[in-house]
Parts: structure tokens; C-alpha cells; sequence
């Protein structure tokens, strides 16, 4: 078997697309541009190119996007206040802090400046909970890209076994838990997880999460799972590609899987946040 | 094999004399008695009788309980109105709302209503996620009275698997985050749940949270493994218990197991909350 590829570019591009006509309509209707606001806090080149792509994507689906770049020597109640600032300004349709920010500041204490109707990367406890219980908030970009991805190929969820490989705050425990939601059985796995091979064995969904350039061996794979390696790093992912594809049913490359998803799903969130955000102006402003 | 008993009633003892102690030096230091207030709403027997358990147990370790009875026909916004007054109110230190509320009431609005500060039942979103992502709120009462008698009987956990089947927001999916945090490899199962006597039988740890009596077969329990019953529906549990005591490392009893600890620990985040929220008020009035 030669696994299909879960085309991650084609399905995104499919999202902005259906975005962009939404921002369209949006702006004709309300005589304004959704807009995302973009925090960044130091010099980390990476992190400078994330989200100068992300604001490149705005600009290509007609967002606003308001970049605020902020000195690496801040404090976390600068920040802080800096998010408060973003959470109530009513120009301001959705808030991104781009993570991880320098080691000094208090992270969590960041995201929860965020306000949740404002949360579209999903980071805030407020959007952790509701994935968890399945309340429709906001989703982690990343998780809720791989939702989206799944749902594009019919990949069937409600009792398969799905193992999540990995437990981040944003990526692995989030898309466990909507996992869940979907009636797949869950199984987290991770760095103290002893027997990985015969756990990943059993998946008939693999998410491999964990950001280790091939730990996930080929011959692990079940024939005919579907394979989804969100573990981006420098064009490598956790999974090896070429003996994992011979077994899957399903398979992401890398890159062009979830990385390409992980935007979309941001953008779509962001003008879903525009819409609610502008129905609630229009009801406190009766 | 015969298990060893995991004497919830012997833990929780224990548990509830610390508590009194703490309670009387609080009371004596800060001239105020440490109250739960504690909201039930509408005619359910079996309701009025757990509350009645915790005003009981409150009283034997000298906090004071505030009962507040509302009509089964009140809707979401009085119940939510009332719970803020509540979690506004300096002379309340935990508030815990009796569930299932009836149908008619948004249950999820009424828990938000609680001050995270003041959840000792662990109920609010705020609480999921800091179990989740192991920041040190409040528990939700029955997963945090499973940990507590895992780690009075010193039970190993990282690198363990855990096996949770039932995933309510207040009991199967908050003890997964909770085993989860403590590294050990966590599966979810439901009822959805495909090959679920496979899932069982590679459990090193269970916790059966369904509430279906005998769903768990003895024969399924891998021989050594440690047994949480917490699947408690009129004195019997999931689990089969004769047979897979003799299977079993440790097992709990069903009644006598998980139950006294979930008092337990409600009581013991109650004189936590009071020790916090007098901490709030020095500060706030310098």
C-alpha cells in the first residue's frame, strides 16, 4: 500500500479562498476590515518570519493585520497590560501572541490577558476547556487545523483508536481532546511513555506532536492508519516519511501537511471572531 | 493474587483530622470561621442528601456551611445572579453548586458564575485547565480525591499506563489531565469505545468512571494492575469486584473507596481557598 497524501496546501488554500470571500462581504457590510492583532516580544528570528507570514496572509485574504512588537527586556505586567490594551479595543478582532516569549515572562499570565472572544489561536484556558467539553469555542490553531484536515478527507473518528504523541498546552493535549469530542478513543503519549512502538502500533490514528525528528519509526505504523505529523522541525517531522507511507492509509507530508492548516485555521477564526465580536457592538449599542 | 484495599475511609480520616486542625488555627488566628456555601437547586432526594453529607462533614471539622435552597422552577439568570453574589461575598471562602441542576438550567453558565478563587469543587473551566496543564488550581473533587489515595499508598505513575473509561468534564476527563500530568500514558475510553476489554487489559492503572455497574469484567484486569473504582451508582461499581480483586495489585472498595475522599478533598480545597482568599483581603486592605 502507498499511502494518499493529506494535502494540507490544497485544503488550506480551499479555506482562505472561502475566507477571503467572508472579509469581503464583511467589510462591504460593516464599513470596516476584521482585524488581528499581532504581538511579538524580542528579536527571535524564527518567530519575526511566523509572523510575518501570518500578516502576508491577511493581507492576501484582505485582513488588517497591526503588528506591536515589543522590547525582548519587557516585563510580564508591560505585556500584560499591553494585552488588556488589545483585549479592549473595540478595532480589534482577534489577538495572537506569538510563543514562546523570552523565558523571564510568565506566559500563561500573558495568554490570559487575552480575552477569550479575542482568542483566535486558541491558548487561553477559557479555549482549552471549551475544546475539552466540546462548547464551540475557539480552537488551538494548530489541533483545530488538523480537525479541519481529517474532516476534508471523511477520515472516520467515533470509536478509532487515536494516539496523540506529545503534550503541549497548544498542540498535543488540545487535539486529544477534540479527539475525544469526536468519540475516538485517546491515547497521550510522551517523552516518560514507556513501550511507544507497541502504543503507536495500536493507533488507528496517529498524531505525532512531539517535535523529535524521526521518533516515530515506519515500521510502527498499523497498515492503514492515517498519519498525521504535526512535529515540524526545520522541514523535518517526527515521523519517518518514506517507511510510514508504505503502511498508511493516509499520510501528511512535511512540509505542506499541518503547517499550511495551522494559518487557515487561524484566519478562519479570526473572521468568525470579527462577526461575533461585531454582533455584540450592535447589541450594546441598541 | 488477592488485592491489597485502598481504604478510602482510612485516607480520608486522615485527610479530614489535618483538616480540623487547620481549620481551628485558622480560626483562631483570623477571628473568622471558614465557610462553604452550598447551592441546590430543586427536589431531587438523592441531591438533598449528598448536601446534606457535606454541611455534615463541614460541621465536624468546624467550618461553617451556608445551605441556600433555590426553587426548581428558577431559571438560568437567577441561578447565575445568586452564585455571583455568592462568589462577591468576603464571608464566603468555596461555594460548591449540587449537580445535575435541573434540565432547564444552563449548567455550564452557572458554573462560570463561580469565582475560579472560590471553586473547591473544580467545576469551572479555569479549574480544567489548570488541572490540565498542571498549574496548581483547584481540582475537581473526585479526581482529586483519586490522587490523593494513589499517593497515600505511594502507587507509581510516570511512564505508567493509565486507563480512564468515562469522560465526564467533572470525573473522566479531568483525572486523564490529572494522571497525565504526573507522566503517566493516558488512554480515554467511553462508550463509543471500540475493543474496550483490550483497552482494560493493558491498563497498569484503571479508572473506571461510567457508572455502569459491572461493565468492567474482573477477567479483563491485567494481573498486578491497580483498580479506582470511582463508578459509583447505589453501593455497587463499574468494576466486577471479586474477580478482579484477585487479579488486582490494589483495589478500591465500592462503598468505602473513592467516595469519602471526594468529601475529603472538597473540605481540604475549602481551608485552602480560606487561607488564600484571607491572604487576598490583608493584602487588598493594607
Amino acid at each position: 500500500m502507498t499511502a494518499r497524501i493529506l494535502d494540507g496546501r490544497a485544503v488550506s488554500a480551499a479555506i482562505l479562498d472561502r475566507v477571503r470571500r467572508e472579509v469581503a462581504e464583511f467589510t462591504g457590510e460593516h464599513g470596516r476590515t476584521p482585524t488581528l492583532a499581532t504581538v511579538l516580544v524580542g528579536d527571535d528570528p524564527a518567530s519575526h518570519t511566523y509572523v510575518r507570514m501570518k500578516a502576508n496572509r491577511c493581507a492576501q485574504v484582505g485582513m488588517h493585520s497591526r503588528r506591536i512588537e515589543l522590547d525582548a527586556a519587557i516585563g510580564t505586567e508591560t505585556l500584560v497590560g499591553r494585552i488588556r490594551e488589545l483585549s479592549a479595543d473595540p478595532d480589534v478582532d482577534g489577538i495572537l501572541l506569538q510563543h514562546p516569549v523570552p523565558g523571564h515572562i510568565d506566559e500563561r499570565a500573558a495568554f490570559e490577558a487575552i480575552d477569550p472572544a479575542k482568542d483566535v489561536d486558541g491558548v487561553t484556558r477559557a479555549s482549552f476547556a471549551m475544546m475539552a467539553f466540546d462548547e464551540g469555542g475557539f480552537r488551538s490553531a494548530t489541533p483545530g487545523g488538523i480537525m479541519a484536515l481529517l474532516d476534508a478527507y471523511d477520515v472516520p473518528l467515533p470509536g478509532r483508536h487515536a494516539v496523540v504523541v506529545g503534550r503541549s498546552p497548544i498542540l498535543g493535549r488540545p487535539v486529544g481532546m477534540l479527539l475525544l469530542a469526536r468519540d475516538a478513543t485517546v491515547t497521550y503519549c510522551h517523552s516518560r511513555t514507556a513501550g511507544l512502538a507497541d502504543r503507536v502500533a495500536e493507533a488507528d490514528v496517529l498524531v505525532a506532536a512531539a517535535g523529535r525528528p524521526g521518533l516515530i519509526r515506519g515500521e510502527w505504523i498499523k497498515p492503514g492508519a492515517v498519519v498525521i505529523d504535526a512535529g515540524y522541525a526545520g522541514n523535518t517531522g517526527d515521523v519517518e516519511y518514506a517507511a510510514a507511507a508504505e503502511r498508511a492509509s493516509y499520510i501528511t507530508p512535511v512540509p505542506g501537511g499541518v503547517g499550511p492548516m495551522t494559518i487557515a485555521t487561524l484566519l478562519a477564526q479570526t473572521i468568525r471572531a470579527a462577526r461575533d465580536h461585531q454582533t455584540r457592538r450592535v447589541v450594546s449599542v441598541p
